[in-house]
């Protein structure tokens, strides 16, 4: 039992303020057990100071590392620095949760997990939050209870409302589809072997740079068709959805609204404008468990360092088939 | 004005007394305005007569199209025997409603229209009944008006209970996915000009025999692609979806239930246990439109035998891409 | 079996070419087998002229009932003439839908049925006609087959967009809460025996004459509670809904849309500005079974001159509680 | 800040170590930030113990009290004991988190009050976890946003798989009519004055002595009228619904299923089988809320301890209309 009064803590550094590094310092600081906010990094230290809410902030993030307040570091910074500041953390013996993805490019994303070996490999986990989405467990939980028989398909679609202004076709994949690239081989629990990529017809609305919306299919080890449609402008909502089609029925996520309104001659729901509010408590839910693990020595319930390459080695096997007219092209894990 | 007591009515012949044959009749006798049944042909004579509730009984088709009581003919059919009773009665010039197929091979199609030639063709209509559904109207109503922008993308997927014992892989494209190869190019306004074929994993509730579910690619002229699912022995339901997606929105069908039943722990609609009470509504508008333009000798509302045609050119394609590992095939129009 | 060329057919005249009055000859003549429009009559003979389009046109609704190329009428004039024309169409021996009321109030309305007796009775139809909507005819079926088990409550709601400018708390109830009163019996199979009236908050929106919404409360003879919600003024659509509450579960129509809007960050169904489209499909199915039924010489499946005094008792009863503070009141069948 | 390695904790006594009580205790120890379980007590020690996991177990709720390691108390007995806890657990200074009811009866209740002053009241939270439950809160959020214009009608409707077998007419009002009690004047800030009370058909699957279903109306200050349907036994699942009929729209609950199954001919969503899972939520968020404003010293968040006596008035006048035939009775407040 622990002593009264006293409770054991862990401290955690938070690098990044960007607005995903502040919610997680904010949801650390009021939402989770088990936790405190010792301190914050960002390149920009007023915005570093400012997420802290009084904790140290540093505008270096290997000093928040070298920090001896900081038992365990969460990773939200720019994507190009992941690596570095992973190889760091790990070195320096603390527990790290990084922000998807784990690095740039496969081949660097592999160099981590090299860098870092099987005991840096314990101490790592990436945020891949969708796993800790009640939907999302609920459908998994499902195709392990054989409540629609063995999947043959997995329809996904993932549409927002628009994307960053200089978004690539190549960012879609590995930026935004990446997510669905983890969370199929989660709930098939078979990694994805073969990938194919088509365009849709593009939409007049974003520049000429980015196709949007793509289609991609994802060959499981099981024989599974995945689907995912990737669409970054959507523009009429934040709207993630997921069907398992299995030999004797079907199950899918519904829109997680909790109200229904009439008015002005329609009847429905809404929809988040953003994946902040869709996956809110996904996140509470695996920094939860992120905590709970690491202050009990015990194995991450998040993806690991290798779940982020498997997820990366099929975003580079979908961007091969985009660049080779959509054939149809082996994932190398 | 018609005289008070009498009225301008359309004799039908109706050849082929199975399951659908008897269903047209029926709609024809009880809820069709302007028309009369006045035969019903079937090899199975005594099939016939039950169908035909006291009007004439073939067991000849080529009877009932000489019959003068008979001004137009529905041909239900045999798949096998549809070419050349089009051609008879048109011949004989009756008008024709010739449920799809027009012929089993492009190539028999495309003999039908040399056959019958232009003046041949105005008196013929196929029996393509989603376009008279009131949920297709209005998803080409929406996409016409604008509603959801342009269409990028369009999702169909076409889930039954169970299959014929038989079915083929072939059939599933020339017998049940040919209904999203007719209707899709009707929804865009664009005739498919290129297809894919993917197998998902093969249900294990199948025979060898059958890939089921399939998954289609077609891409229209207009650059939209569309996807259909087919899955013949989906087990839970009689279940058409169609999601048209906009570069501003997206619209689709719901299911037409007309009631919502809490019981045993889950709250919910039912499912149609096959097409025929999916479809009712639109069999009965499909037939009014048909009849009411044959009376007024007006163009007829349905799918053409162009129209039938062009369906099968893109099933034969879809079938040479299946028999091609997936390829992308170009659609011969 | 009918002569070739030639079939019974019904020819009924229209009185009443208002809005109601004009979509059923449009019906009558479109989509109804076996029927004919000979004549409209109405009070502006122009506006009779326009709905006539080429049949008779009067001025007189009496003249229309005596025309001898007239074999049934259907009344759709206003309320306050209904019986009178009743009364005379049925003496001249023709078969008469009349629109509810049948009287505008339950002493005239007796009179009625006791002016032409019961083989007048037998000529009369009352138009009633949620009894022939898809989802109300599954409630009832729903009921029968015990799916929920024995009834015990049933939840009404009736919402509309705008009421008449002019309306009044008593027509709110004779004029729209009727609709209940017919058919939560003909759901239960028992009579109401008791009613009470309660006032929510009135809404501003509406003048101070009216008091809008209402909140109806129903006690048939088996002993269920139905509650009643009638608001005209509800602003965000038409909106009609009933639950059916049994021993073992829930029964509830659905809103009979057929699509589904992904648009401005909203996702779901539309509804109809008023009650003709919400109803069209029922008045087709209600005026297709009074042709035929009038055809075959067979009693009307349609709602009865009785039916419509039982509803009017009703509503008679709710009107005396209204005035009475909300106290419970019986109804004097 | 707090000091690294050390943070501010609330020492929690349960009382109470049954369903809810255990929950409680889970709920603290595993997802609410900043408490900690120090003791629970229960009249049956091992079940104590079972529930303490470690912590100190206690047979005497005034010892927990008394136990100087114990900051806090969350109140989860019987019913009959509540007000004698909380007025010992308020007298020693200490918070409490007092489940529904205060007292079995609205005289004794406000004894509590009498007997705490001010000072004790501010230390006193009451548990009506609806009010924490992410759709109610929207709802409330709707009605100060104008959302669906001045609310004129709320329809509640509450229903259960089973109602404990000896639960009374009464048990009814007070034990699960309750909440709506809470949450009516809680959504529309306005308090209720007066109440009628209705018996729909009983259903066969209950005893003699419990009328269920039961229809209440509930009058606020404000004119509002809202309906709650009270359904012990509904069988086919846990349905707690709400909607608030404004002047120009609604909006209501929806059930907060996150997958939705296609099997056996239906489509739809699970219920849960009764309140914890439907309100594990809401219960986490109330727990947080207390364990916050306790630790900051803050007003509670929760519902108050006038805010549970006038809950039990409304319950008691609710019980004297059913004793006297539905009669509309007064709210003594």
């Amino acid at each position: 039992m622990n002593r009264p009064g006293r409770t054991t803590t862990l401290r955690v550094g938070v690098i990044g303020a960007g607005i995903m590094g502040a919610d997680h310092a904010n949801t650390l600081r009021r939402a989770v057990r088990g936790a405190e906010v010792t301190a914050v990094a960002d390149v920009d230290l007023a915005r570093a100071e400012a997420a802290a809410e009084g904790a140290r902030a540093y505008d270096d993030a290997f000093a928040l590392i070298a920090d001896p307040d900081v038992d365990a570091v969460v990773i939200a910074s720019h994507d190009s620095v992941h690596a570095e500041q992973v190889v760091a953390a790990v070195r320096a013996g603390k527990a790290v949760l990084c922000e998807k993805p784990l690095a740039p490019t496969l081949a660097e994303g592999r160099l981590v997990l090299r860098d870092i070996g099987s005991t840096g490999e314990a101490l790592l986990s990436l945020g891949f939050m969708r796993r800790f989405d009640a939907g999302y467990m609920q459908l998994r939980q499902a195709i392990d209870d054989g409540t629609v028989g063995p999947p043959v398909l997995v329809h996904n679609i993932s549409r927002g409302v628009s994307g960053a202004p200089n978004a690539t076709s190549e960012f879609s994949i590995t930026g935004s589809a990446i997510h669905e690239f983890d969370v199929v081989p989660w709930l098939l629990r078979s990694p994805v072997v073969e990938v194919s990529w088509v365009a849709p017809r593009r939409s007049s609305e974003v520049h000429e740079g980015l196709q949007d919306p793509q289609l991609i299919h994802l060959r499981t080890a099981d024989g599974v068709l995945s689907t995912c449609e990737t669409f970054l402008n959507a523009r009429y909502g934040y709207d993630i959805r997921c069907e398992v089609v299995g030999e004797t029925g079907a199950i899918s996520l519904t829109e997680p609204a909790r109200v229904r309104l009439d008015a002005g001659r329609r009847h429905g729901i809404g929809y988040a404008a953003d994946w902040r509010p869709r996956f809110a408590d996904a996140y509470r839910i695996e920094l939860q468990g992120w905590v709970d693990s690491v202050l009990a020595g015990e194995p991450t319930p998040l993806a690991t360092g290798r779940d982020g390459v498997a997820a990366s080695a099929v975003a580079e096997a979908v961007i091969t088939s985009m660049h080779h007219g959509g054939s149809v092209t082996k994932v190398e894990q």
